[in-house]
């Protein structure tokens, strides 16, 4: 008989959002009539901005004609593109990064849950805690961890736990460990690393031959200038660090699909003999085996999120959303519920008040308030006791949930 | 230190395509005035038809407006695509798939190579030789094979020879295997299986309780009429197989991406503890986890497909490249040069003249007609001595292509 990869069984419950979608429409089929706010899933809803919009039928165009058709791309995206990330992203910012040292790709998502593939097994993975649960689950299907525990933490894994003690940021390890995710701005807690934290990281990674794994996704929401865009700010980073980034939330691909990952080629890691392996030709021979590069009109409008009017456009939309947060932030404040994030990123970290579990508080906003939220236990056990709130909402939705909220509170 | 997956160590030379595009790129630098004519790679060159191309500029403008503007959309696909293909796809044909059973990606390229990971490592693969290399190589990735011995053949396959003598259509094998990979219409082939012979691969999965990944990226080139154009003709299919299917060659898409696996809810197998486990359950638990659905704008593309105009300018397209495939069977077999396919697949499988590798065969026409093919040899030790012939091409360049290659021979 066929065999399962019995590792699935392992995994928790549905993943997070499956299980807030099936909690909201099980109250929407009760409630026909209600009128839901949803401020849970980071999804955006602003629509493309004009100068993506201009590019992407370009694009399609493009594909009409006999002369322009564009068949099989390369599987890491075509140069004008790559070329454009290079240069925006890091080349302005000071940090040398090669344009055939990014990967283009569907999305960071994907890119995130197949990186572990490219390792062994036998890794020690570090993951924080709470935790964007793609880096988890995909370890965990890969058969990495033991089983889970009560709490939901599997054996093998070394948590991170990110408090209000340490300001959400995870502390260095007193042990050894292999692969080490950060997220910076932090999904779901919304904090940012300074350039301090994450200079303490690389010499940790450096000292023990350990790879970050830098999810800089909310890069553009940072507003406090000091703070780092990517981790190759960091002196010695490209010798120890992948980093994911995403159009998505910048300027608002969620539905368009767009992504890159970069890979120094500095970076290497040991095979099973103890030789060193540059990871940037494993990833491409991933990458080329099993992807086939991103559609060429989408590729084309991610080239605009760079032109003169793109970096404009995607500043307001940016803008927008942040100013959403503050609204969030300073109305939670003013009812006395403290609150996190909000600052350098479009999620809000609120502490449950007055005891409430994190999925209490959920379902107490979606009955009370028709608002929906994440509850922060879905990111981890540390994030018990906290509700993530997203900025990613139209000003009058945010604007009316805050009201409604104010009236439970 | 950070562990590499070891198998990757396993991997032979470059990805097929990457060592041709090597070899070509050298040969047009010593040669910059050379007029290459690429029979090579299976990549169409027709532009979109116009129904595709209206249907994408309209949802690029969906995308443009806040009313109608998406984010996230469901990992599976939209429902309206998953709707047209399960009515189109199969309805049409007389067989019951139900939408929630399609699961629409961003190419069968990626389907084909990450539905390994939810199957157990000890299962026994077969795979047929030649083979498309995406099988081969994702499962080497995974760990489920040895070395490679001094053909190429990796320790733990079930090759299936697929030669001359067995009309280039595997033998039932006659041993357990767990997981078989069939494609028909094949590539690199271009033969197609009988319902016959499929039904004899479907009692064969049922009576050892094995899966069929069935690839049928190339059903649309089908003429002749008896031949099933999907593994669900076949009575109890849906207990044993998946199907892998594409839009990249009927309707243009390679530079596009959209394509679709079908897993019927029927299909289950045993987990470690013995128990019966929904293969559809475990692929949608990865398909959400580590894939966020396909850009809005293409699957509006897809679904304009299957709408009265995008059909007949499909099967426009379809016709063309087979009108290709004859003129090239035909030229050859003039030649006195035995081929096969090209009836039922836009590949003609050619038996190298004269003794010559099939290697051999590819340097000789690049260096003396200047046309590229692909080296049979490099598909599996059984495609030695073979050459694949792709019709996707202009057909003033078919034409061009076959008169050199008539004066080389």
């Amino acid at each position: 008989m066929t065999q399962i990869n019995s590792n699935y069984n392992k995994l928790q419950a549905g993943y997070l959002f499956p299980e807030i979608a099936r909690r909201v429409n099980e109250y929407a089929e009760k409630n026909p009539n209600a009128k839901l706010i949803k401020l849970g899933i980071g999804d955006v809803v602003k629509p493309l901005s004009p100068a993506i919009i201009k590019a992407m039928h370009a694009g399609v165009d493009e594909m009409a004609n006999v002369d322009t058709f564009k068949g099989y791309g390369p599987e890491q995206g075509y140069e004008f593109l790559r070329e454009a990330i290079a240069t925006n992203e890091y080349g302005g910012r000071g940090v040398q990064i090669s344009a055939d040292e990014i990967f283009v790709s569907d999305g960071s998502k994907c890119d995130s849950g197949n990186i572990q593939e490219i390792f062994g097994l036998d890794n020690i993975v570090a993951v924080s805690d709470p935790v964007y649960p793609v880096y988890v689950d995909t370890n965990v299907m890969a058969g990495r961890t033991g089983e889970a525990n009560e709490q939901g933490m599997y054996e093998g894994f070394h948590y991170m736990a990110c408090t209000e003690e340490n300001g959400f940021c995870p502390d260095i390890p007193n042990e050894h460990v292999d692969l080490i995710y950060l997220c910076s701005p932090n999904n779901p807690t919304g904090t940012v690393m300074s350039k301090d934290q994450l200079s303490e990281w690389v010499q940790y990674a450096k000292k023990e031959g350990a790879i970050i794994l830098f999810d800089a996704a909310y890069e553009s929401f940072i507003t406090e200038e000091d703070k780092p865009h990517s981790i190759f700010e960091i002196e010695g980073a490209k010798e120890v660090a992948i980093e994911f980034r995403s159009f998505s939330k910048n300027a608002g691909f969620t539905g368009t699909r767009c992504g890159f990952t970069v890979i120094p080629k500095e970076l290497s890691a040991k095979d099973d003999k103890g030789n060193d392996v540059s990871v940037h030709a494993l990833w491409n021979r991933r990458h080329c085996t099993k992807f086939n590069g991103v559609s060429y009109p989408i590729q084309k409008a991610a080239e605009a999120v760079y032109s003169e009017t793109g970096k404009k456009e995607i500043r307001e939309l940016v803008d927008y959303y942040m100013d959403n947060a503050k609204l969030i932030k300073t109305t939670f404040e003013a009812r006395g519920i403290e609150v996190f994030g909000g600052v350098n990123a479009p999620y809000i970290w609120v502490k449950t008040p007055k005891g409430l579990t994190s999925w209490e508080l959920f379902d107490k906003l979606l009955n009370e308030a028709e608002v929906v939220g994440t509850p922060g236990a879905g990111f981890g056990a540390a994030g018990e006791g906290y509700f993530r709130i997203s900025a990613f909402a139209h000003r009058e939705n945010v604007e009316e949930a805050l009201e409604r909220i104010s009236k439970v509170f």
